[in-house]
């Protein structure tokens, strides 16, 4: 096994086990620590700086030394000299972790993302869990007054803390005899929704913990939260094991069709890896897994049923019937689930049969039925799921991308993962790409990339760096509007090659050659053409003319520069300025759910509210489809494009063609 | 294995499986069957007549035919040719079965038991179980408004039968639309308390089933019935296996005292004798053990401890707590008790460390909370539960009457099985004995005694044989009142013989030569002695002079004859007409409270209102127990009798002598 580190980010409490090298901007990005970064790792921007912090951090096991992080780099070394970097300051991005590490990321250097329609964070969730300690002493048995230590208990909740509480499980009574006598009669119980008691210790006990997990098809993420203070104490994440029966949900669906059963199986392993995620949180934050008494599921529509042990095979064919669509609470145990034994689960509810609870969380997180203006939140996956509307009025759908936007079914495509280009971009003039790779920060026409990338490779193109490089090849007319790949003229076609009876562009040429398409780029149209027709629909039907705010959810959200998503069209027209990513909404609406219980109860109210529109028996979405494929037409793309440039691109050094459109996408503009 | 044979009683429609050989009477008895008999089945008082049924049962799975019965016996053919025996009816005492068989009871044969202060029987029940059944049709899914399955049997539920229900168990929402789809969209639901669904059929189902058990420290008993008429559908029983960790209550407490962790063994082998109770029960009653959706016990507080898997240790000394003093419900599937997967177990509440559920089941069966007369109840085992009290008051405790009652620490005893010694009666002028064993109805002077016992033989002596041996013994002079043995002047004295310092009485010489020792004789004062002491404290208490009645509860109270008890001094003054057994009053109140939730409700509110008399800690009761070691002074004790006299004593043949006493005696009088 790789080693790994501990690190711990202040003040936000995130923590995590990292891999021995990775940068403190990487841990921060993996872990969620809002750490604010401008020039993607490059070491230019300054703005990822942090503190690292010297000393015995015994409450979290933490032993930090300031020989835990990598010795000072050139370009650190050049920022001390010029004073731009002060008082034991390091930069995110060139400090590599190599032991386990506290480090506080100063108000600066933190990026404040704004949430549109209400912004989440952890300090503004009012935690209000679904269960509370309360410690009480039993006076002596008095066999004058013969009652049971359970009836004495139950008066002792009422007379200290006028709780009145219904019962007691029946595990849990097992205990309160044992732990009475353990303490000397002081025993800590926790009470769910101040009804039930669900656990017993001896003495006194003040922390207890809870898991808001976000279940995708491809991975599952899990924050471990202290159900008192509402920190959020570790996250982990895995890979859902259930990709061995199928990539997608779909070729999931007809893995159960084609094996009676195979549902079985898939409930099974994706729940021993719920238990892995569990164990290795608990591990990470230095408690124990039965410490853990609640947990939060958000999930799609075929997760989230696999996850209870639903056969989805209703989901997979029309009328894609939910077996239900409420909150479901049930026990961890009845799950195969190993937390504390009376630990509960609560999985948040389906809208629809395309629309799943992972949508419900990004309503949870994002609350567009508190806005005033028309919010759209797009969670780009296979499917998009769709959400728009204000406080009059939610419609949510969900549109068939396809796997285009996550890099599947492109000939090069691949997950997000180290060595994937993430970012693309062509000089009009030479038709020259140059991109980056997940885990190299420099750029590919740096003469250091090949030395930097060494270590990862180029293994092929992931969902963001499809979306550049298509926007990037109409732009620099490799594509024209219907997307066809061919010459252009007057330029030099070394990059454009013919691939029998169409043309590809040579993105790299190396170990790996990675060539776009026409098949790519057809991918990409009809993903992109889908997600348009579905929000067209909804605007549609809605009866307005634009939209007010646009939320990119999820991974691919926050990855995509919003301008590329402009220039293909997958959004409809908005002041970019209020485009932006609303991060993993998903999670982050588990996470509230979690250490917010009436938000459990609010969602079940929204949900029967929100109009479902099914896109595939809607009439008009085929013929909007079909209009969406051609990239839409802007007379001045560059024009239009320099309102909107929000990423600084890299500027090949020693070039200086194609420099007037650097300078103006240069211009990095924020979402207000 | 034994041969067996199935064997359904009407109107009743109470039945179970007996082996072949058994009498129409034994069947009878032991199923519970209100059948007559008051010659003690010796052919003679025609009382229980019964008419076997021919035929296809096809409902019951029973093949009824005149040839599953024995042929007519001398007996019968006599009473035919005197015309009293007509129809074709049979003796339920000669007539023994020897195949599948229906058998009706006639109005004339029921017995009409009469129980005190409230009459209870599976007919004056009101049927309000705690679940019902509820048969919907869904409408097809439409995907234009999709909402989930479970939502539309919500709203079908309310739209057919006004019912809002909460929610649906997991395990079962996931049967939900395989069911649909296997019966055309209709569905059967069980809802336990008007608000959860706990099991879930396709198509239509009619019946579901419940099991009232009584868990006894050597004996359960279980009655499974239909949950929608009420109906007792068969009854099984078993003996305790928890026997093997020790005989009694406190050896089994001990047992966990000296080996950490026996509690859970026994927890353990109480369950799956509980699961082998319910698969026997439903096989005999031809129904799925899946089908017992279910289930209330009753059990003192140790057995109920176990059974819950709370260890009973703080039970087996001062101040005695009880864990829990409530009505405790929970799954089956959590006590590792195998019915239908969401099969509900209630357990009736403890009254305190000494009283258990299983006077709860006695309060709920008898109900004296109201009752205007003041009603004592006692159950009579190593410890005698004792209830005293009417509307206005009422008061528990529990008096240490040590295992002699149940025929254990006697030299000759044993448990009331076949073999074993029942009845007993001393000529007063020549002090022979004559005495019933259990499985024989023939009495030990009759000549045919030594033939007819062959198969039971003379084991030992039970505990309802050790009160009358004892009361014999002290009419005929052989003790006197402070229960010396000794030689009776003027009597011929070969059945009272030297043993040591003491004297004992020889009862039998056989195979096993079982005499009555001194020290027999002292354990049955010491016994009567506590029952007494903790009675007259109970009436002191409550500031009256004297109850109205008295029940016995339990296989001793139904056993015993009410006049040796009084001869003894076992129970206080009363009129014996109003003294009676009240039959299995805490397997009564196990129904009850299976069968009427309500009930459930109400023994919660009645409990609390119980004042709970610790014997242990009255001043009084020692002073009370010294004085009543003593058999009470009647000035004629003959004379006192002859009000009282119950059962018929055997009226040896070819023999006068004591023929007035005998014919005294023998005016069969019945509790009002």
């Amino acid at each position: 096994m790789e080693e790994e580190a501990s690190v711990l980010f202040m003040p936000s409490g995130l923590r995590g086990q990292v891999p021995l090298g990775t940068t403190v901007l990487q841990a921060a990005q993996r872990l969620g620590v809002d750490l604010e970064s401008i020039c993607g790792g490059q070491g230019k921007c300054r703005k990822c700086q942090v503190l690292p912090q010297q000393g015995e951090f015994s409450k979290h096991g933490i032993s930090s030394r300031a020989d835990h992080l990598s010795e000072l780099t050139q370009t650190e070394l050049l920022h001390q000299s010029k004073n731009r970097l002060k008082d034991g300051r390091r930069l995110g991005c060139n400090a590599r972790i190599l032991g386990d590490l506290v480090v506080d990321v100063p108000e600066e250097s933190q990026q404040h993302k704004q949430h549109i329609a209400k912004a989440v964070t952890a300090y503004d969730i009012q935690v209000q869990p679904a269960l509370h300690l309360f410690t009480v002493t039993l006076p002596e048995p008095d066999m004058h007054a013969p009652i049971s230590d359970k009836r004495r208990l139950q008066q002792e909740l009422v007379r200290e803390h006028e709780l009145p509480v219904m019962d007691c499980e029946m595990s849990q009574l097992r205990l309160l005899q044992p732990a009475l006598e353990k303490a000397g009669r002081q025993v800590t119980v926790a009470v769910y929704q101040f009804q039930q008691i669900i656990a017993v210790w001896p003495g006194e006990k003040k922390e207890v913990y809870g898991l808001a997990v976000d279940l995708g098809s491809t991975t599952i993420a899990a924050q471990l939260c202290n159900l008192i203070t509402g920190e959020v104490v570790a996250t982990a994440d895995t890979m859902n094991p259930q990709i061995r029966f199928g990539e997608d949900l779909m070729s999931r669906v007809s893995y159960v069709m084609m094996n009676p059963g195979g549902d079985v199986a898939m409930t099974q392993v994706v729940r021993e890896a719920f238990n892995q995620l569990a164990r290795r949180a608990a591990k990470s934050a230095g408690i124990q897994v039965e410490e853990i008494l609640d947990m939060t599921v958000v999930a799609n529509p075929i997760m989230h049923h696999l996850f209870l042990g639903i056969d989805p095979t209703p989901l997979g064919g029309a009328p894609f019937t939910l077996a239900t669509d409420q909150t479901q609470v049930m026990r961890a145990a009845e799950l195969d689930i190993h937390l504390h034994p009376e630990a509960r689960v609560c999985t948040l509810p389906c809208i629809a049969g395309h629309i799943g609870a992972d949508t419900a969380g990004v309503i949870l997180s994002e609350r567009p039925d508190l806005a005033e203006e028309y919010v759209l939140l797009v969670d780009v996956g296979t499917n998009a799921e769709i959400v728009l509307g204000n406080r009059h009025r939610l419609m949510a759908a969900s549109s068939p991308t396809g796997p285009a936007f996550e890099g599947a079914q492109i000939s090069a495509g691949q997950r997000a993962a180290p060595g994937a280009i993430e970012r693309v971009r062509i000089d009009p003039e030479t038709l020259e790409p140059s991109f980056r790779v997940i885990g190299c920060e420099t750029w590919s026409n740096d003469p250091e990339f090949a030395e930097k990338s060494t270590k990862v490779g180029v293994s092929g193109i992931c969902g963001s760096g499809i979306i550049e490089v298509v926007a990037e090849m109409y732009l620099a007319r490799v594509i024209d509007r219907d997307g066809v790949i061919g010459p252009v003229e007057g330029k030099p076609g070394a990059r454009i090659v013919q691939d029998g009876r169409t043309y590809s562009y040579v993105l790299h040429e190396g170990e790996r050659s990675i060539r776009i398409t026409q098949n790519d780029v057809r991918a990409i149209q009809l993903g992109k053409a889908a997600l348009h027709a579905g929000t067209r629909l909804l605007i549609d039907r809605m009866g307005i003319e634009k939209v007010d705010r646009i939320g990119f959810a999820g991974a691919f959200g926050s990855h995509i520069d919003v301008k590329y998503a402009m220039v293909l069209g997958l959004i409809p027209d908005c002041n970019l300025e209020k485009v932006g990513s609303v991060g993993n909404a998903a999670g982050t609406g588990a996470r509230i759910a979690l250490l917010n219980f009436p938000s459990r109860l609010e969602i079940g109210e929204i949900l029967p509210k929100v109009e479902k529109v099914e896109t595939a028996i809607e009439p008009k979405f085929q013929e909007y489809f079909i209009e969406a494929m051609a990239i839409p037409h802007k007379t001045d793309p560059y024009a239009e494009l320099a309102k909107v440039v929000t990423f600084p691109a890299h500027k090949p050094k020693g070039k200086s063609a194609g420099g007037d459109e650097r300078k103006r996408r240069s211009r990095r503009r924020r979402p207000a």
